[in-house]
């Protein structure tokens, strides 16, 4: 385990984790008076979107903890799915997508190494 | 980044990921002669799928290596996507999708902290 782990620490996508944990703690270090941001239109949103940065600033705060204490509540997201904030939807879908692969190719690998205990004639 | 290191290390998709590389790793030590998997079929695998248990284990092989050392490249993953071994093409398409996530939300992040030093007229 302690090599998986090392091995781990190299992962892309860990670090694109650790990168956004860093970015919003420094918006977090950056802005003291979120009030300051209601009512600003965010010019990056998607046009039609009625977000202003305020409501930005919640929602980055938002998905960070969630990336760095676990997995959104099923119910939560299908509640919050079609709402306007569009990455956010986006990224409950990509990771309760690639949790649940993760849970199957698991359960995949247990089960071939059963498989090949059968095989070979060892009984577990 | 210490702190938010180890908040990560409590991340429940990375427990997800460190269960997946100890359930291959377990895999790995007990298939001494992957050979003996050649023809078995999976009775786990959707109906009408060509793969035997021998190809599920390069499978959960190559995909235990993207998870510990980085991301599939694009082009192999387009070359892929579309065959039979489904659970891999949606791992690749849910891992992709939430990279893309991560860097876009660190980017909304940046430009947030941004703004909000020109609202309080501190110039970058």
């Amino acid at each position: 385990m302690q090599s998986s782990d090392a091995k781990l620490s190299r992962n892309s996508l860990l670090l694109a984790l650790r990168c956004y944990s860093s970015a919003v703690l420094n918006m977090e270090q950056t802005v003291l008076l979120p009030s300051l941001l209601r009512d600003v239109p965010d010019e990056h949103n998607e046009p039609g979107s009625s977000l202003d940065l305020y409501q930005d600033y919640l929602m980055l705060k938002a998905i960070r903890n969630m990336v760095e204490s676990g997995m959104v509540p099923y119910e939560e997201t299908q509640k919050r799915s079609g709402s306007e904030d569009d990455l956010e939807s986006r990224f409950h879908f990509h990771l309760r997508g690639l949790f649940n692969i993760m849970a199957a190719l698991t359960k995949k690998s247990q089960n071939l190494t059963g498989k090949y205990l059968d095989i070979i004639g060892i009984s577990r």
